[in-house]
Order: structure tokens, then sequence, then C-alpha cells
């Protein structure tokens, strides 16, 4: 297992961690005053500065991408939602070919409009047959521009709305039905925030592999937690075992960076500096 | 499938879903009232009244319990806190016979400490095998006074400070383990806000099967939940399908009660009467 506590060489920023403080080029250029090699942004933190500036800007930089935020959102009320679903994915999958990104977070939706506070359909079933069909056509053209795409599973608290894969046992069945001879066009995104509370959780991860494991991502889990969405913790500040699941992915031969996603209003309320330098203190304390 | 259409004589009441209105005693005048038959009243509710007296008004209405809530909270940071548990749950054995329950309900419990806000550690394996001792222990009891232990698989957004055990899956292999020759000693609460989102949901309730489902608890998942606790939604307020899953276990050979368990800020703050018509109709037109 690689040792944290003297570099954060193989740190990642999740740059929606950031995202109330700065835009994205600030957001870069902070990062990299303090050695942080790689981030993960989100398409509308690059659209804000504008494609073309953030890959130049990455490139100058000499920052690496640990994963790009996001594909997905597939299930639709009718044929022309379905279509748009697949069309933004292609756009998505063109950006983070662009941004040179490893590999497109996908985060699949879960009921359409729910989102917005009122599904168009209850059947999860339905919305996961079109997941599992948005996936497969944007697979095809993923493998034509050689884009690994990552499926997330997101916490089930979030089944309703955003994403109706919850386990990673659920993505790796997905897996094994899309891409069978395990060829790394296709494989998981593990955030422990949405994972660490799975009884199978060692188990999958193993089931996984190398291949298959594209993004790790860390942030920790508040007792008690106030809000669904933002009220993720520094890593240390909760209860998740960070380093032993960290050893399972890396028992597995994962070598990839470790990315710090933090979704919460207390660190969007801080100095960006303070956030950042806390991030790098504690994924060399903690993780 | 049973109708549930045109009359509510499978419907049983929650206890905790009218708790701020009134005492467990008039809960017991209102449901007899309107022709709810059967109560899940909480041990706190049952203490404010006396254990006594509820059984006697509980056998002057001729009204049945669904289930008594609950025993569990296993895990503890010593062996005191340990044995504590294990007696406290005896207790509710005990209080479970007083009232003729059909089975203790069991919220296993999470981290010790972390529903206080301070977890005394962060071993969740170590949580879960507390958690497995304590139940056979338990078992052991139960067995010998003939009461029923439901393990309830909590949301996994309740996995820290709840309940470790969080998929029917899960539960199941506890039972498998420790009621290989499926006695009925020991099964599961179903609880559709717990586990409606999870893609294995029919699969599970198929291999309950009837002897292990011993309890089904109904209300609705709205979007957006607003807190981790007190959000539940009436149902037909949510994306829940309720008819669907009914039908599952129903196709296992499940004849119990339906049990309406509602904990919202919201209902909490209406009039008592009010929530129980509701319910009463809910449960026609959406159960």
């Amino acid at each position: 297992m690689r040792d944290f506590s003297t570099s954060h060489e193989h740190l990642s920023l999740n740059t929606a961690t950031v995202r109330k403080q700065w835009k994205l080029d600030q957001i870069i250029d902070e990062c990299a005053k303090r050695g942080i090699r790689a981030i993960s942004p989100w398409r509308d933190q690059v659209a804000a500065v504008g494609l073309e500036k953030i890959a130049k800007q990455l490139k100058a930089h000499d920052m690496r991408l640990s994963g790009y935020c996001r594909g997905g959102f597939f299930p639709a009320p009718d044929k022309a939602g379905l279509e748009a679903a697949l069309l933004d994915n292609r756009k998505a999958i063109d950006e983070a070919k662009t941004l040179n990104a490893p590999c497109l977070v996908l985060v699949v939706g879960g009921l359409p409009g729910a989102l917005e506070g009122k599904a168009a359909y209850k059947d999860i079933e339905r919305a996961r047959s079109e997941v599992r069909d948005g996936i497969a056509a944007s697979l095809e053209y993923a493998k034509s521009v050689n884009m690994p795409l990552a499926i997330e599973p997101l916490h089930p608290m979030t089944a309703a709305d955003r994403a109706c894969i919850n386990t990673l046992e659920h993505a790796l069945d997905l897996c094994d039905e899309l891409d069978p001879g395990r060829s790394g066009a296709l494989g998981v995104a593990c955030d422990l925030y949405h994972v660490w509370w799975n009884y199978k959780l060692k188990e999958q991860i193993a089931r996984a592999g190398s291949k298959r494991l594209l993004a790790f991502h860390v942030c920790d889990w508040l007792t008690p937690t106030r809000d669904l969405l933002n009220d993720r913790g520094m890593m240390g500040d909760g209860i998740i075992e960070i380093q032993k699941v960290r050893g399972w992915v890396e028992a597995e031969g994962f070598e990839g960076f470790s990315e710090v996603e933090i979704f919460s209003e207390n660190w969007w309320s801080k100095p960006g500096g303070e956030v950042l330098d806390t991030v790098i203190a504690r994924h060399k304390s903690v993780v």
C-alpha cells in the first residue's frame, strides 16, 4: 500500500470541493501552487471558463485529470429525452478527450423529473433499463475514441433522483453484461462516501479488480449528516475507515490518484486556500 | 394479492406516526374508533402509560399488534455496554410477550456513540460482529418464550448511527447463519422506506419466503427528502411502487398486516385525527 504520509503526489482534487470559492481557472492555479498534480473538474465549471482555455492551462501546468465529471442522467420520459441524453453524453466524452481525462464518470440518473421534485414515472426498473441502454449506446462511441466510462454507484439515498445504481455490485453486474471481456472500456468509480456502508464492499472491490477500478474518491461520513447532498465531511471528521478501504483497492493493483471530493456547505463557506491546505494535510494524515 | 381498496382490515398503525399528537392510550382509542385493528407501538410510548394498562386496553378493544418497536442497538464500546444491551433486549422480549406481539422488531444499532455524535470506534465490521453475537444471544431467550425476532434492515443512510444491517440480503445472511432450519424464530421486517431502492429487492423478498417475512411496513420516499430521519412521506406522495412490492411480498404467502410507519415533522404538525383519516384513505387508494 502506498505511503501518503509524506507527500501528496497521489492526491487529486475534485473541483466541486471549492466550486463556490473560485472559478476553474483559479482553482487550477491554486492547486498548481500547492503541488496538487491532478484534478477532476465538472462540465459546468469547464464551460464557464472555456474548454480550450482549460485544456491549455492544464497542459501549461502539466496537470492531469483523475476523471471528468460527469456523464450519465440517461433516463427520460420520452424518446426525445433519451436521445438528448445520448447526444449530451457524446459531447461529454469529446470534452473528456480534449482534457485528456483517464475516464468519464457516469452518474447514471434516477427517475426522470425527480430531481426537479416531480418524477415523470415511478417505475425504477424502467429507469434502470434506460440506464443500461444509455450506457450501452455511449460505450460504443466511447470505445471508438478510446475514452473509458466509469459507472459511479451513488448512495442509495440518491436512488430516486440522481442514480438508480447504488452499489458496486450492481455497477459490476452491468460491466459484466456490457463489457464481458473486461476490455478496460467500462469500469467503476469507487467513491467511499457512496459505498462505505456496504457489507459486501471488500468482496466487490476484489470483484472489480484493477482493470475496472477506474477512480477512487474519498471524503468522510459525518454523524449526524444534516443534508442528503451537501454535508460531506473532510477526511478524518467522520467515521469512514478510509485507509482500510484504500488498502483493499490498492491490493487489487489500483495505482491511480486518490480524489478528494467534498460537497459541503460548511467547507464552501471557508476561504479556498484554507480548504486546499486542509485537504492536503488530511490526505497525508488520514487517507 | 389482497384487495385493500374497500376495507382497512389489514392496516396496522405504527404509533410513531402520531407520537407527537397523543399518548399511546389515546392513540389506541382513536384507532379503535376508526376501525384500525392493529398497531405497532414503541417501548417509550408503552412505558409512558404503563405496560399492564396498555395490555388491558388492547385486550378490551380486541386490538392486535403487528410488531413491537423495538429491540436491538447491540454494539457497545465495552463488555458492560454489550451486556446491558442484552439485558435490555431481554426486557423488550418480555414486554412484547405481555402485549402479545407477533414479533419484536430489531433495529440492530450502528457504531456505538455515533447517534450522540461521537462514535466510540469506526470499525463497522466490529459493530456487525457485535450485532451478530447480540442477536444470537437474544434469540436463545426469545425462542424459550416463543417470541420471534424480526431483523429490520434500515436504509444505508442510517448505517453509521442506527443500523449497520442495511439490506434484506444482509439480514437474511444472518438468518441463514443463526436459524438455518428456518424455525420461524428469526426473520425480517421489510420496511419499504428502507429497502425500496435495492435492485435485488424482489429476489431477496423471494429468498425470505413467508416463514421469514415477519412484518411489512409502508410509507413513501419524497423527492426531495429534506431530512435523513424525519421526512418520510404519506403513501402516494412519493415515488415508491408500493403495490408492486406488496404483490411480491404476498406472492410469498405473507398474510400479515400492512403497517403504516411515518416519521415526519410535517405529519406530526397536523391534528392526529386528520393523520389517521389520511392513513386510512391512502391505505385504500395507494397501498
